[in-house]
Order: structure tokens, then C-alpha cells, then sequence
């Protein structure tokens, strides 16, 4: 069921082999997206009508849905899931406000007084997937942050329902937020019409959030082709876990299907110092995972996944940081003793009674994360993806005399001769 | 000399027109950089000594200088310089020293703790260009936050001289930051080799620096095709200069020079609420440009530059907004009455006596800063750009039973029932 390596018989060359994935899957679809994203932005509202009868089997009149309409659409969410939605509001809420913070000014010389400031992302456009898997808290956690760093414009794009409406618990989070509509508007298709601007749909400066591969493509082209900025490239799903001995093999399958379930590109990888902890939760796995309802999804991501045996948790960490998970489970009673050793990671999830899913709802971390060994150099989505810190500095005329020489000296250096000028003329 | 726009007459569109930079200006070079990556990943070293004699003219033994060499180079610069590059390293070590710092724990729910750490990118790989103009304030720029964020290996690469050796300017300063070799590799084939590696030269996780747009083009398909990230794209620099009549015009057309001299496609704006000090800036540039070493570019680029004439500090702290400056300065005793209401900006320069040039040397801020309208949504290099900030948390029994409803029902409605599993499994 899950293949197993033994971590001290593997050469660096299966190592990378093992923690390799493919971050430019969706590279044949290439020209399928960039028609897309053409198409968008020369006929605007017309394009996206086609693709909506093309792609989602709805003949749309408005290409959103209104605030009443989201109201209405609200009834259908029932007291107690509107009450769990609201416990995950708050908490995504509590941790991500500490992260918007103005910062202290420093005189690095007489007179010379540099700071920076957050000034928000003006407009930003947030993309709900909505296909086989709706997800309003993929929503909560991008427009939380885009809330708390004070967006003054929040363009949000899912894909209309069967019924050519959007879903109930999408409009209940919009309700949350205070956004007054939402378009219906999924795929590549939703990429290019916040990148370009439409009739209907604002252009807007950066665009947010996970999505099949043709998003994922139609964003990073985007990126390279226009102004607009992403929150960053995203790939399948995974998961790392380390455990030991201290570990539950109960728990630690459950957390295995958990991220298996997601889809079958998904990978879950079991790292441990037990063969008998290896042994019981693949016991474990072939228990729970036919009974459940995506058990064909989650089957086939098992094939996809692996355990590796390690003689000590050093190792394990070892592996993990090559491996730059998105989701890293500690489960062991000994974390502590590891998690200054983590480099590469998106989201950590410390010990046995620390599941991923409380974090994918509503500990209060961000879920949108760098999948694919991104975490080597990006962090999850946070108050920070939605802001800018600007530097300024002030040079008061003692601040032009103590740093002036300095700086002539410098742009005679480089050949600058006007650089020069523009102190020598002050001074 | 410097065409002349009077807000009020301008149309939306004309606005747009005029705040519009070519964002993918190397486009038609996209194949001749593919080929060059191409070649990097497949032929190593190799293809790195072709271009090295292709386009620098040297035929290279080594293809980098190690500490002895770069100890020697250093002797060709004098005591005055060598003074002015530590004053520099100084400031602006002691500038974003400040933002690196660990943040607090949060109880988002009892028993439910979250929180993030700072976690250096281990490999990074910094490009300081040496063409026709040779940066060493560029390497300070990138090389210090390097430091203070902690990155395990600093991978530098930069064109070498007509000598074959590194600039010596460049190996002063790589003295100063501890870095102990400098590969002598310029343009896409140095973004090639820090992205595949070779066998000279390691590959890393992130590749900062500006060059010219072939390095640029290199970079962008880099970050959209590979897992090694970049800082940002970056085009032409450019100046916005508000300016009202407490402004200087000789310090104004000073500026206003230092920025034109960069390049023939660098922009300079003035924006000014006042008629007399934009023909009186005029007037500078006219007496200022001839005399210029650099002149024949900087004239070049003052012909691609242009003033407006606003009614007032709003209306033109709005087209800067639109504009979205690179570096903006406040030529004004005003200023500030109108900080706050920056939206997008790269760097701020306060008032009559703060000249760019002290930020592209020594005030203390980064210098590697969004142009061509990128400020929208891009922030400056700062110690954020080499770190990863990776969130943490932690569950007691207690906080498994706060949180372990809410999750549930989440899980639920999204139809996600093995992520609900790993909650009840705990429960």
C-alpha cells in the first residue's frame, strides 16, 4: 500500500529523486490557457459568458451575484455551520491582525532617519475554487488578511454553481467579510479577467489563491507577462509527517488520508524512526481508508506516497528539509527538541493531538501554502502578501553634511557623476 | 527639453498612457535567453566559458576569483573609498537589522497556540551586474540582509572585467560580507547556472538582483518554470519628483539628472503644483546635462521624461499614485501633509535635502526597489526577501477540544470527511 525506503540506503541522487516534484506540470496546457487569457482580454464579459456555458453548463444574465442575492443564498447555511464558520473567522482573524505592525524609526547617522511603512495592496483579486470541491475557507483566508491590511478594493471570482448561482457558504464569508458581490467566474478565465479588467470585473494589482492547473498556469503567466503580481505558484497538496515511537498509528493515518483525500496528485509522506509505528499505520490505513466517501481519490494519492525508516529524528528532519513540505506534522511527544532544526516548511503542526485539518479551518494560520519545495524560499499567504513596506527617509541639513562625503565618494566609484551632483549641490 | 502636461487637461486614458511602462520589453529576446538557459542546464561549465569569450571577451581559467585573489583586488582601492563602502555597509546594516525580528505566540482558542518564526533561505544567489557600469553598492544592497537573515551559502556572480578578474570594488565589498569566492559569470547565463547549477557553481533556492533585460527575461522564465524563486522583475529605474514652490530647481534638475543618467530607457518625472518652478527646472537641466560625462544618455533619457503641472499636493501625490514610482521625492518643506496619503512607492525621499542618491548609496535603505508600476504590489529588498516566515501550532488536549466541533462541521461541509476523521480520531 506504501512503498517504504530505508533512508541510510539511499544514494543523494534517490533522495532528490524521492522529494522531486513536478512544478511545471501544466506546461502542455500552455496554449490552451494563453487562448484563454487572449480571448478575456479582447471580448471581456463576452468571453466569460462563453466559457461559462462552455465550462460550467450555466447561461449566465449577470456575471455576478448581488448582495441580496448573497443574503438570500444565506438562508440555505444552517445556524450551527454558520456558528463553525464564525469560530474560524475569529481565529484566522486574532492571529493574522498581530501581523499588520508599523515599525520604529532608526537615525543611522546624525541626521539621517530611515523607516518603512505598510501601505495596503489597492486592489486585489481573490480566486475561490468551486469546481468538485467548494471551499469558503480557502475565502476566510484570503480575505481576512486582505480585510486586516485594508484593501480598499476586494475582486472576488468563483465559479457559478449548477443553478448559475454561487455557493451558500461562499456568500455566507462574503456576508463576513462586508464583499458586497461576487462574479461567477472560475478557471483561467477568472485569472484573466482580474488580471485585464473587464465590463463587469476590475483589473486588480495582485492576484490570490489556489486553483486547478490551468489557474495556477494562466497565474504564473500573468506574472511574467504583465504588472499584476500572485501570491505564489501552487501545486497539488502534500504532507509530511514525522513520527516516532511517541506516535499514534491511528492519528497518524488519519492525518495521511486527510491530505490524500484532496486529490489523487496529492502526497502524503509518513518519515519515521519506528518500523513498528511503519507497520501499524499501514494496518491502520487499509482500515480507514475504504470506508471513506472520496476513497478512489484517496486510494490512488496513497499509490503516490511513501514512508521512509530513519535512525533518529535528525535524520527525519534531514529528509524534511529536503523535502520542503507544505504541511509538516511532528508527531512525537519529543517536538521540541526538533523544531529549531526545521528550515523548509510552509505550516508546522506540533505534536500527537496537532492534526493538519485544524489548520486548514481554524487554529488561526493561513492554509494557502507553498507547495512542491516552494518552501524552500516563499512562506504562506499573511498579512504581509497583502501589503506593501515602503522605505522613507528624511535627511535633515546636519543628516546631508554627515552622510554627503560618503555618498560622493561612492557615485565617483561608479562612474555616476550626476548622482554625485544631486549631494554636492546641497552641501 | 522636458515635454510639459497640465493635469487637469489630461484624460483618464491619457493619464494611463502617460504612467505606462513596457512590462515585458524583452519579449522578442525570449528565445535567444531560452537558448542560453537551455544550454547552461544541459552543457554546465562549458557553455559558461563560451559566453564568457562570446560576450566578455575573456577566455577564463577558473571561472570564479577565491579569497586570495579577491584579497589582492583589493588593493587597487584606496583608503578614502574603502572608508566610504563601510560608512555605507554600516548604515545600512544597522537599517534592516531592525527587521529582522521574531514575533510573539498567540492563543487564538484556550489550549490553541499559534505563531511564526523567521527562518533564513538557505542558498541564495546574488547577481551584481558589471557591464558597462560596475554596482558594488548593489552587492552591499543584496549581500547585507543576506547576512542578517542568516543564509547558509551566498553564491555571487558577476561579468568579469576586461582583465578576467572581478571588479575591485566588488571584492572590497565581498571582503567586508565574509563571501569568499565570486563567480565570474554576467547576464542569463549567470541566472542559468545559480537556477541548474553547474559544477562550478551551486544552485540555489532564490536569485536576487537587477541587470540588464536579458538577465531580467532570464529570471522571470526561471521563477515561472522552475521551484528557485527571484526577488522581482525589474525594468528601467526611474524618479518621480513632487515639487511645490518651496522646492529648489537647482537641487530638482539635480535629481532629475541623477536618475536620467542610469540609462537611455530610465524616466524621470517632476510633477509640480507650480508653473514657474517647472520652467526654472528647465532652465537647470540646461545648464546642468552638457556638462555631464554621461551626457549623451542622460540626454536620451530626459527625452523620454516629461512634466506635469497640478493644482495642488493632492493632485499630484494622485498621478504619482497612478504612476507608482520606483523612488519618489517630496520636494517640498510640505511634506508632511502628504506622506500618508502614499499608496505606491518604492523608496520616499523627505523634503529639499534628501536626494535619491543617498538611498541608492548609503541613508540606509535598500536600493533594489519595484519599478515600471511593480510598486502596486511589490515591496523594496529588505531582510523579509531572504527569509521564510513559517507558521507554527500547537494543540494541548484542552485546545483539541475547543477547536475539534468547529473543524468538524467545516470538514463536513466541504465534504471533506478524512480531514474530519483526524480531528474525531482525537477526540
Amino acid at each position: 500500500m506504501l512503498k517504504v525506503y530505508n533512508y541510510n540506503q539511499l544514494s543523494a541522487t534517490e533522495i532528490q529523486k524521492l522529494t522531486l516534484r513536478n512544478t511545471d506540470a501544466g506546461n502542455e496546457i500552455r496554449e490552451t490557457v494563453e487562448n484563454i487569457l487572449a480571448n478575456v482580454k479582447q471580448n471581456g464579459d463576452v468571453a466569460l459568458r462563453e466559457y461559462a456555458l462552455q465550462f460550467d453548463k450555466v447561461t449566465l444574465d449577470n456575471l455576478f451575484t448581488d448582495e441580496n442575492e448573497l443574503a438570500k443564498l444565506t438562508e440555505r447555511v444552517s445556524d450551527e455551520q454558520k456558528e463553525a464558520i464564525k469560530t474560524a473567522y475569529q481565529n484566522i482573524y486574532k492571529f493574522h491582525k498581530t501581523q499588520f505592525r508599523q515599525e520604529e524609526k532608526v537615525e543611522t547617522m546624525p541626521g539621517v532617519t530611515c523607516w518603512r511603512e505598510l501601505r495596503p495592496i489597492e486592489k486585489v483579486g481573490l480566486y475561490i475554487p468551486g469546481g468538485t470541491a467548494v471551499l469558503p475557507s480557502t475565502f476566510l483566508m484570503l480575505g481576512i488578511p486582505a480585510k486586516i491590511a485594508g484593501c480598499k478594493e476586494i475582486v472576488v471570482c468563483s465559479p457559478p454553481q449548477k443553478d448559475g448561482k454561487i455557493n451558500p457558504f461562499i456568500a455566507f464569508v462574503a456576508q463576513l467579510l462586508g464583499v458586497k458581490e461576487v462574479f461567477l467566474v472560475g478557471g483561467a478565465q477568472a485569472v484573466a479577467a482580474m488580471a485585464y479588467g473587464t465590463e463587469s470585473i476590475p483589473k486588480v494589482d495582485k492576484i490570490f489563491g489556489p486553483g486547478n492547473q490551468y489557474v495556477t498556469k494562466a497565474k504564473t503567466i500573468i506574472q511574467s507577462t504583465t504588472v499584476t503580481a500572485i501570491d505564489m505558484p501552487a501545486g497539488p497538496s502534500e504532507v509530511l509527517i514525522i513520527a516516532d515511537e511517541s506516535a499514534n498509528p491511528v492519528f497518524v493515518a488519519a492525518d495521511l488520508l486527510a491530505q490524500a483525500e484532496h486529490g489523487v496528485d496529492s502526497q502524503s509522506v509518513l518519515v519515521s524512526t519506528s518500523q513498528q509505528l511503519i507497520d501499524e499505520t499501514i494496518a491502520e490505513l487499509e482500515k480507514q481508508l475504504p470506508i471513506l466517501p472520496r476513497s478512489e481519490i484517496t486510494k490512488k494519492a496513497i499509490a503516490n506516497s511513501y514512508a521512509v525508516f530513519t535512525a533518529d529524528l535528525l535524520e527525519a528532519m534531514d529528509f524534511s528539509n529536503q523535502y520542503a513540505p507544505e504541511h509538516l506534522i511532528l508527531a512525537t511527544d519529543n517536538w521540541k527538541l526538533i523544531t529549531e532544526k526545521i528550515i523548509n516548511a510552509g505550516s508546522v503542526f506540533l505534536g500527537n493531538l496537532t492534526p493538519e485539518s485544524a489548520g486548514d479551518y481554524a487554529s488561526g494560520t493561513n492554509h494557502t501554502l507553498p507547495t512542491s519545495a516552494y518552501a524552500r524560499a516563499y512562506s504562506g499567504v499573511s498579512v504581509d502578501s497583502f501589503v506593501k513596506k515602503i522605505t522613507f527617509q528624511h535627511l535633515t541639513s546636519e543628516g546631508i553634511k554627515s552622510i554627503g562625503k560618503t555618498v560622493e565618494i561612492l557615485a565617483e566609484l561608479e562612474g555616476l557623476q550626476a548622482h554625485k551632483n544631486a549631494v554636492s549641490v546641497r552641501t
